[in-house]
């Protein structure tokens, strides 16, 4: 056992800085780490203006190739310095770090995958690690027991709206006709589903005074019908409040770390615990 | 009541198969019905595109007979197996399933009417029976307590709101005039609906200052009134919750079927129930 | 004392008729006036319609006369047979009243004051009268109650909503300019409104890189800033509800009728009372 | 100490003047302040539509001088009658004072600053101060509370909502086209965020098949996503509400006063107060 540990010792440290945020040199890490996903969504964004692309078009090309090979980089060393690699390959960020690693590689092969590479901004997601905000991650517990909780009733919800799209979209389709933009039942649809949730484009709008008749009952309804929505979440919101209150007095003292397991990769370990909740690894090597 | 038993035992049959969806033969017959039903609005939607309807006009036509026919025998069926007739073609899904089925035949009397078959949409609620989610009936349970409590109280509102709307209305007619494109009265008043509930077309949009600025002001009222319905369910809905929650502990546990009584349609019985909690009809026959 | 009361016996009998839907009478007296208001305002919306006013311009015109004749009549009746005429002239009926009648009068005058009939449809209000339903009265009160209480926070909610409108509104108005639509500093502001209420017309939309990015952001903030009164009413009305169901314990189950005292026009007597609560005026004549 | 209180008095006198609103000359002053700076933001307002501007420029000018003077005076006056001038300068208020005044002088070295006078609408927050109104003031504790409690959630949100706005806006532009209006990925992003609040100006508009059945998902993704901070606002305001009342009996009953102290600037004392509660400084002089 000793001598396994001084050999995986640099993986060890490795996974400190990689996995975790409470160290120095894993804060840089992660810092840095950040401000490249960052530096190269922008790149994407600035490479779509034709104007920018026509300037700058080495510079973009050349930064996105040191950029994937960071990535590239940065993937490999997880996968080894992790317990179990296949866990982290198949886990959330596992699938999300390859997706934001091969799309220049793709190109090579088919054009447009560069595209890809916006799915990078989903690795902001780890932001919240690094500001080791126990606050912020009590807050979104908060938030996604409440979503979880109102899932089946908003699905109920949304699939009578969806069925009351379709009657009103054909109801359109033909009191408008083909001549006042409601050229298909696909589109009037498109078009019940705008003014419903009263976003209300206006590239098509009703005519006839009957079919702006219908229309000012669909929009009386989706006045109504977004009520239900967010009396669902508020009810359902409250209700997660409270418990957590009515259990732990003051979650937000509880100091949470923002290590990771070394053998489960299991998060939110208490700031002073020495094995790990989940698999009893032992959180601390030196 | 023997020999009657064994007489009927093709009609009892039948209506386990059609009407509930607990044995396999009838949650596949439910399966089948709903992917017809699928099938059929997809195949409207597709019809009134044009492109699509030159080429394969045929191919849409045919199909529609053939569900047209698949839906009578359906139908018939389902008013032979059931003990009172009367009671099922008077009920909601009764009614549902005759529009969805005469469409076509009235094609031959009148033209156009092939459009109810939109109606069918309707038809794929009964998709909540199949999934035999007794918590997607309780979560829609909840659902439709709040909105019956909320129905006096969001009356009166959308009645205050209907009156605010012409009175606004006449107002911006006088103000904005026929040349901004407010030509009468009842196209004022539709547009100020989509002003009100903030969908917001901009097909007419007021020109002149003054108009705009009762617009605002229409606005913001608008941008007040929303809070009033949500207000509403969401206070309902958070009571019909607490109230049910203490009632019952674990309402979720209850476990529902999706049998429906033979002799009066009653539906939501217990699993393990014999008799029909409404008329005392046995609910197994073999 | 008698002597009096047969002397006034005709007037009694009116005051019943006019001010109260207890009797037959006086349930279709009601029902007759709202029917007229109602085909007053169909009228009026139809006069607007330029084909429609030039094939019946003659018949629209003397209904409109009848109309109002009517009106004259009633709002005379309703001045003798009440025993404080100033007290109904200046309530907020009996300006509604005397405005809806004087409009066809003034356009000897005036041209146009006869869209003044508009405010006809205040006088729908009446409707919760007639129909006797002191649920509804309930359920509004109720209403009234939240939005009371919620007055002065909304104020102060709507007074900060104004002055960031008027700041984002003068920045885009720089940011954008006039070759953009945002012509001056008022028009900047409304479309400021539109947004950030989340109408969005798109009469004015902003064109440059940088009007977007603040327009985002405006949006942004008005996706947020919406959920402020909403939060406010529901908690305001969820606190109305309890406190009403601490005090009364089915509030609903109090017969309130819609009579009307003679004397000082108190409404929402209990159905068996027998003297007006407020002045101690008898409330049966007979 | 008798001694500095009669060489101080004219500041003493002054400070009463211009920091408060309790005697009648410090009301008389409050009111002419507002005033003129409504009158001075109209000013700005008119001066910016050109029909106006070419009429009455010579007037809108001098107004426009008079008043940046009679601010300049105000400002220098604030300074020199508060104890510790920095504390002011480096306060909101001082920060928010400065801005208005120097527009006018720094448009004779760069052009265009005039328009800064916008930000002198954030001065008309010094209406609730004159208000005397501790009921308003208490409203906005209420408000600012909830807030401050759901900042954290709130941010967590709209994170999450920002990365979904740059995935679905790359996705639409690579689906769409520069032909269609999405001309690039930050354009698309702007869209997106259009949509997903329910503005939907319609400038830009998805014309593809798959364009629109995307932009219904994103309509429908905001439907649900709007309750999700209402939700929170109002499950924190109830708990703000719910604090208060516990503690407090009757919060609205405690009169606050519009003073602030001469040494600390410190406002809400009790009406009753003779020492400030946070600097011990005698708040009465004479």
């Amino acid at each position: 056992m000793q001598q396994q540990k001084t050999k995986t010792h640099w993986r060890v440290r490795l996974h400190e800085i990689i996995y975790e945020a409470d160290t120095p040199s894993g804060k840089f890490f992660d810092v840095v780490l950040l401000i490249t996903i960052l530096f190269s969504i922008v790149l994407v964004m600035l490479e779509s203006i034709n104007s920018f692309d026509l300037k700058y078009h080495k510079f973009i090309y050349i930064s996105e190739w040191v950029i994937t090979i960071l990535f590239t980089i940065e993937y490999i060393t997880r996968i080894i310095t992790v317990k179990k690699p296949w866990k982290y390959i198949k886990s959330f960020y596992g699938v999300i770090d390859l997706l934001s690693t091969i799309p220049m590689y793709l190109s090579f092969i088919f054009a447009g995958t560069n595209m890809l590479i916006a799915l990078r901004a989903l690795r902001l997601l780890r932001v919240f690690r690094i500001l080791k905000l126990a606050r912020y991650l009590g807050a979104s517990q908060h938030l996604s027991k409440a979503l979880k909780a109102s899932k089946a009733k908003i699905s109920v919800f949304l699939f009578a709206v969806m069925i009351a799209c379709i009657i009103f979209g054909t109801l359109m389709y033909m009191v408008e006709g083909e001549e006042n933009g409601f050229t298909n039942i696909p589109k009037s649809v498109y078009w019940c589903i705008v003014t419903l949730t009263t976003v209300g484009f206006g590239d098509i709008a009703p005519v006839t005074p009957l079919g702006q008749f219908i229309a000012a009952v669909i929009m009386i309804m989706g006045y109504g019908i977004i009520a239900v929505p967010t009396g669902i979440v508020t009810a359902e919101y409250t209700s997660a409040t409270k418990k957590d209150d009515s259990k732990v007095l003051e979650p937000v003292e509880i100091d949470m770390n923002t290590q990771s397991c070394q053998n489960c990769n299991a998060e939110k370990h208490k700031d002073d615990a020495n094995y790990c909740y989940q698999c009893g690894n032992n959180l601390h090597y030196d």
